[in-house]
């Protein structure tokens, strides 16, 4: 990895990697540090009872959006959801939301504006109010809009952050909603309109208690973001793609591989009864039942995904390294 | 402000206006919200004795930093820095930092690795470890190196957040430090290597305690920093050029107006006993006693700048606007 190696031969990942491994936090304070949705500290002053949940996302035109087709406030919006996925991940209650934006030469003042209401009014819906931000202007025309959102938010009192690692084998995967197509050809769709499960999340927490062993919002893909899940547990995954929820017009591998579905990836005690929907803001999701934790010595793939045939794929190649 | 107007006719400060007029921030969490150099939240499980301080500032190649021109763990330390320069301003204790990176297409494995290396160097040596990050890498070759860091800190448990409001007719405005020349020709100085004030708030904190009204950190210049405390205590500052502490090779202009000083601005009661100096952990730094707070009916300025021989300057056009 050393030497004069430019970024086009590296992916994002790899450059995560290069950041974290030289992480020594051995600080008191920090219960989950980077590798997880969000992080997790423990203030002094609190006597442990819930920690302190943090995070920031990136949005960047041509990356995440296509900012010359669709309306700012919409990729304000995004930008907002995007953060409060992750606090979702963590079955979180949203805090606080901090914006840094640098605008390109071209942008218009009306689009400026659009952008901002996006930012406030899901900051405020969503009661993580917009409490503090950055602008700056970029210097060249070929410079990009960019969104960093840094969402704060409080675990919950009872389970305490909900981790990746915490899948036991034998576990149940379910995952909330329907998932894969989630990009237009036009750049809208899906990704631009979804709803964080944040609610969700809670209504699991409460209905579900200690059996919520782990859980990940899906952003990069089910296959990829599965393997993350199984991989912080110590365990192989396996999916049944016939099982998988799909949105209309979307085929399994869709499911698997187009992220930005922002649905809940969750892995749940086998004994625990499980609802067949959650109740959100927005109106009830289903709960889909779509595989199990455990380790299977006769694959090799971090994630076993079957065919209805009974072919076996590796499921964590699926899915997209977007950052 | 309305209509299809392009950036370059705006400056930051009018899109921070758009922004903070589309705010509606009556949760009651929210101590301070935007417009101070870190906002303020009250986490409900508090007593109330300490607040939690946020806020993010972005570092981006051309505007803040040269990155051809300086090895980029110089630029990570000055991203981390400039984040805890606010949390100086409010005397808070910092907690933890999170950064979002947006990496050019040109950037080498070497330079990121020395970038990261950088922002975790000094987010330790503060005691605010690096919890979480993002990174991405820009999709046009003209997308320059982003950086944004959240900070968190905590409130003085006695005296709170100090904000830039606080300030008093008849207060004496101090500086810290020694002002102006922060940027050398060839990218390099000050403004790069700066020590944040953390520990010189806490001293002056724990030696004027309740007489220290206001604070700022000097990062767009005096003229417009102070222009902004005095605003938002609703007075008028008056600054005596003759006593302005200068740095080496730096005349009194440059100190009003070149910014990047990353020292404090204090009003402070009259009546207190002001010390020569402050400690810090890199040594001691003088407190120099530069003008006042109060209203002046003479002079329409929000900073009267008296110059040795008498005449009067508007100070609050003295700095730039870098967002």
């Amino acid at each position: 990895m050393r030497g004069a190696h430019t970024i086009p031969a590296m992916r994002e990942q790899d450059i995560m990697a290069v950041i974290t491994s030289q992480r020594r936090l051995t600080d008191p304070r920090v219960l989950l540090g980077p590798g997880d949705d969000l992080a997790a500290l423990l203030l002094q002053r609190q006597g442990g009872g819930g920690a302190l949940l943090l995070g920031v996302d990136q949005v960047i035109d041509g990356l995440h959006v296509h900012a010359h087709a669709v309306s700012w406030d919409r990729i304000g919006r995004k930008a907002v959801h995007r953060s409060l996925s992750d606090v979702a991940a963590m079955a979180g209650r949203p805090l606080a939301t901090l914006a840094a934006v640098v605008v390109p030469t071209s942008a218009e003042v009306a689009e400026i504006e659009a952008l901002c209401s996006g930012l406030n009014a899901a900051a405020t819906a969503w009661e993580a109010p917009l409490v503090g931000g950055d602008v700056a202007i970029q210097r060249d025309a070929g410079g990009p809009l960019t969104i960093s959102v840094t969402v704060l938010a409080t675990a919950d009192e009872a389970l305490g952050p909900v981790s990746r690692g915490g899948g036991r084998a034998g576990d149940v995967l379910l995952v909330t909603g329907h998932l894969g197509g989630s990009l237009k050809p036009d750049g809208t769709g899906h990704h631009l309109d979804f709803i964080p499960r944040v609610d969700e999340a809670h209504a699991a927490a409460d209905l579900l208690g200690e059996s919520l062993h782990a859980m990940i919002d899906i952003s990069d893909g089910l296959g990829r973001d599965a393997a993350r899940l199984a991989a912080a547990s110590g365990l192989q995954a396996q999916i049944n793609m016939a099982r998988l929820p799909l949105r209309a017009g979307a085929g399994a591998m869709d499911a698997l591989q187009d992220g930005e579905d922002y649905e809940l990836l969750m892995a749940v005690d086998a004994r625990a009864t499980v609802p067949a929907s959650l109740e959100g803001r927005h109106g009830r999701c289903p709960l889909t039942v779509i595989g199990s934790l455990g380790t299977w010595e006769a694959s090799t793939h971090r994630v076993v995904v079957t065919e209805p045939g009974g072919t076996q794929l590796d499921g964590s190649k699926f899915g997209w390294d977007h950052g």
